[in-house]
Parts: structure tokens; sequence; C-alpha cells
């Protein structure tokens, strides 16, 4: 009881801790210097540097105009580790009951069901659609910008039960040295992720260096409102978009207006299969790279359901990356797993 | 009849024309020449530059950090000219028809229904859903990558009747000055439009210099679909969001994540005076522009109805632009219009 309870104050009040974050600031680098310290010689990393070379190679085959240049990147478990899902959740109980209390219909959401049992898994189980209902129904009526401020704030002071260490902490620091040298290479990075974008992008600038312009995600509808005679936008409780799996080209052609050369996802939900389809097929040169969760030591292992993410990484020439073999490090040095929970 | 038919010819098979654009490329300035050549000297041409001097200026009460320097457009009727409405929608009604075919309910759609009967007052007069109904209807089934391509090129050789010119050389040269000085600045440059983001953003980098990740807009629906081995985006014949009014502040906020500093509408249609309030009560220094119909002589003079925006404008402190007092050119100089229709 007082475990569940210190992890309750250790957790509270927002739906998404399984957006993890990263405080550091990402790697520089001069041409002579190695781009990606982190990553081990091997397949993953000489596939990513020879694409690399070669876009910014003018009269290459594998040249792309600077304008084409757009990396995407699923976040949670791409950019940062998504495991434990988090009990995170459960804090807003009481904030999802007043909605409930309000608008009895969402007791039948499958999300927000599975979270009155409080049932962790089962809250999992229904996926971006159902975190995204939690989400609507805990800010229903809240500000933008109270939203926001909120979350920044309590984001930085939670730790991870696992880590031991803020989720600001918990990037990938391959993925960060990745993102810094695309970025050196003239390339524009953005995220596409089936997290709720009110969460996502408050703290990507710092974590990843990615502003909040080139955030993409599932968006809960807001609305015009007078307060105090001020215009404030404010949550109307309803999801506006779910963005993942077949929804994320879509989004990603709204927001970007031209497809991705380089694409990175993640096995363990199959939600980014598409998007990394939609841009090897763009009629020119372009990378997907799919992280495979195998490291259950440092991290996580949990491929996805009859391993369809590797099946299709085979099949549409995906470039696996193995945490466990291809990373020398996953997080910063000074942060290490305790034992997984059975 | 010949002149009807010269005009279908000439103005071919996109719902849009009201897109107008403009191929020539913005002003570049150094610190010693006038940033604002084609402006009158007056009240708006020194409110602009005092709030731009000042936004750069650090320590000062008007400072704005580089990373608030969001500046959003209105585009028909503020960055170009959306007078007269084009008859072009009127090549597409075989288009229209076929969707209707298909879908019998469409025809109860009231922009279709006032297509359908080649009543262009009536189709404007149903506002920017009509057209976006208009558009997805013309468009269902289509690629992505077809309807952009199809439009770039009819867009560069259609000419406006009343100008003798392309429709891409009709921008406003004045507002093309004040988009190269907002960004000379480190204003980061938008566009919001009611008008389907499908056209919107073909041609933005070029004319005005801003590229298609920064142009809000209309969205039509889209979906994965795999054609010929290859995965593309067809649209659906489905509206996904109109963007006008009260929707222009909520689309702004999932593009961008925060609130604009700058933001430049026009009278006409009360479609902007949201996201003007919007930014003028972000509670920081802000700048509203509000651009007066006010030049029959060189493009059109259109209060909207009872003078709402202007009210709007005195009561919320947009600054207003007069296009016949406070711009010494609207377009290129090569550029005049001929009498206006009676």
């Amino acid at each position: 009881m007082l475990s569940y309870r210190w992890e309750l104050r250790h957790t509270v009040a927002s739906v998404v801790l399984f957006l993890v974050l990263a405080t550091s600031g990402r790697a520089h680098f001069t041409a002579d210097s190695d781009p990606l310290p982190s990553w081990n010689e091997g397949a993953a990393r000489s596939a990513v540097i020879s694409f690399v070379t070669d876009a910014v190679k003018e009269g290459g085959s594998g040249y792309i105009a600077p304008e084409d240049r757009v990396a995407v990147f699923d976040m949670d478990g791409t950019l940062a580790t998504e495991k434990p899902f988090p009990g995170a959740v459960l804090p807003i109980i009481a904030d999802v009951k007043t909605a409930v209390g309000k608008h009895p219909e969402l007791a039948n959401e499958p999300g927000i069901a599975a979270l009155l049992k409080g049932d962790i898994a089962a809250v999992e189980a229904t996926g971006e659609a159902g975190i995204a209902q939690i989400a609507a129904a805990a800010i229903d009526g809240r500000s933008v910008d109270e939203v926001t401020s909120g979350y920044v704030k309590e984001v930085r002071t939670l730790k991870s039960p696992r880590y031991g260490v803020p989720y600001t902490q918990l990037a990938y620091r391959p993925m960060r040295e990745l993102l810094g040298y695309l970025e050196a290479n003239g390339f524009q990075t953005w995220i596409c992720s089936g997290s709720p974008i009110a969460y996502t992008r408050a703290l990507s600038k710092e974590v990843f260096g990615i502003p909040p312009e080139r955030v993409i995600g599932t968006s809960l509808a807001t609305r015009v409102e007078v307060r105090d005679g001020r215009v404030v936008l404010a949550y109307t409780g309803k999801v506006d978009k779910v963005v993942d799996r077949d929804g994320k080209p879509p989004a990603i052609h709204l927001a970007i207006g031209r497809r991705p050369v380089f694409v990175g996802g993640n096995v363990g939900g199959f939600g980014d299969v598409a998007m990394m389809r939609y841009a090897m097929d763009r009629g020119g040169p372009a990378f997907a790279l799919l992280i495979n969760h195998d490291d259950a030591a440092r991290e996580a292992a949990y491929p996805d359901k009859g391993g369809d993410s590797l099946a299709a990484a085979s099949r549409y020439h995906f470039r696996v990356v193995s945490m466990r073999d291809d990373w020398k490090n996953v997080f910063d040095p000074t942060v290490t797993a305790r034992p997984p929970s059975p």
C-alpha cells in the first residue's frame, strides 16, 4: 500500500508518462569527429552514414535536394523509452470520473472503462485511441496554456521507478545523436507520435532539439473561448484525430506537404510501418529505420504480435536496428536500469 | 457563347482560382535600404516598422524572443487578390457531376448545389465550407501527387480576365515586402487560409517564400492506398476540416503550438478576426494588421457586411491598412487592372 501510494505521488497528474524526455542537449559534430559515438560499428550504423553521405553529394545517385530532406520519427519507443507502461494514468482517475459524471456515455469508451477499473494493462491494450480518450476527458475545459504549463512542471520532477531518474533523462542517446547528425546535414527533423500532441510538444525542443511546430501527433479538440475578457483556446473533452498506423501518412502530409525521405519507427505495435512504407515508396532515395526492442537487460524486449514489423522490414527493406547489438549506450551513461519487473 | 467557352478554356480544371499567386521572388534588404518601398509614408507603415524594430531590441519593452516570432497571414485578400471571384469553378462541373453520380447526397451540399446550377455568386456565398465541398468532390479518388502536379501546371498558364496576366503574378507587392522584412528580422512566416491546403501550398514557396510545411488551411481527407504496388495518399471525397473564423485559432495551435505575435487579415468575410484577437490577447507585444479593400480602381472595394471587421479593428486595436492610401503599388508595376466589371 505504501509502495502504491509512493507510485501515485511520484507519477502524479499526467496521462502521458509514456512521453519520455531527456534534458541534455544534442551532440554537435565537426566533419572530423564521429557523428554517432553511441552506435557500435556494424551494418546499421554504416547504412545510416552511407545514406546521409550520399544525400548531400550533389550529382550522385543518392543525392537529395535540401528542401526534400525531411526526416520523421515516431517518439515513444523510437526516440525515448515507452516501457514499462506507467501507472501514471491512475492519479488522474479523479479528473476522468468528473468528466464521466458530466458525460456518462464516456464510461463506455474502452480506455476510460479500463482506467476506471484501475487495470493498467487493459489501458495499454486500448492503444493510442484509448489513451487519447482518457487524456481528452481528463483535461476537458482546461485552457491550452494551463495544460502545457502544468505538464511541463510535473514532468521535470517525476522519476521513473525503473531508472530512478526524471523521465526527462530517458531519451535514447543514439537517437539524439542521429537527430543531430541529420540536422547537421540539412535534414529537417520531425516527430510523428500517437501520443497526444498537447504533451509531446511541450518539451520537444529542449529534449530532442525539435521545435513544437515540427511535432505531429494525436490531437485533442480545442475551441475559442473568451475568459476574463481574453481569447483562449480550451479543450472540449473530445478527441480530434488519432494519429497511428494508417493515420500517420495523412497526418504527415497535412503537416509537411511532402513525403519524408527518412523515417524512424519501432517494433511493438505495428504503428510505424505505414509511414515507413510511405517514405520508401516516394520514388527516390529513402531510408526507413526500425528499432528492435531486444534488450531486456538495458531497456526492454517486446516484439510485436507475430513479429509483423520485422516481417514488414524484410519485405519492404527497412533497416532493423538491434538495441542490444547496435547501440553502445541506450541512455546517458549515468542512467542504468534496475532489473526488469517480472 | 464564344466568350463563355474562352473563359472555360482559360480557367480549366481547378476549383481554386481564388488562389492567386505571384511568381517573382521576395525583396531582400540591407540595414540601410527601405524595407517597405511599396508602402506610402503614414501611420500603418510607421506602426509596422516600430513593432518590428522593437521586437528585435533586446531589453526593450517590445522585445520578442526569436522562438516566439511567429507571423501568420490569411492568403486570399491578404497576400493576393481574391476578386473577382472566378468563374473557374465552372469547368469542373463534369468532375463534380461524376462525384454526385456516385454519391447522390452530395447534391444537397450548398456549394455543390450552387455549382450545379452554374450560379457563381451563390457558390461564393457558401464560403469556405462550400468551396471545400466542391473541391473534395472534384478530386475524389485522385492521389495527392496527381492533384498537386496538375494544379501547378494549370496555374502557371491561366490568366486573370481582369489583369490579363497569370494568376501567379497577382500577389500584393507590399505584402511580399512585409513577409521579407519579417523574415529578415527573425520572424517565421506562415499562411493560414480558408482555401484548400491542397492548392494553397503547391506554389507558396515560389510565390511568397513560405514553404509548404508553413501553410495551414482547409483540409480534404486523404487515406493510404496501394496503387501499382506503391503506397500513395488518395483523396476520399470528404472534407476533413474547414479552417475559417473560429476555426483558425485551433488550426494555428495544432500546426504551430504557440500563439502568433503578428497576424494579417482582411475585411470582406470576417474570417480573420478570431485569429487576430488570438494574437492580440497573447499577453505580450502583438500586432494585428487588417487590410481594408477600399481601392476599386486598382483592385476592389468590398467592406464586409455591416463593417464588422472594421468595428472589431477599432475595438481590439488592429491596425487598419488602406490599400488606396497606404500602398504605393498594389501589384508589380507591370500589372494594371482593366476597369472593374459593373
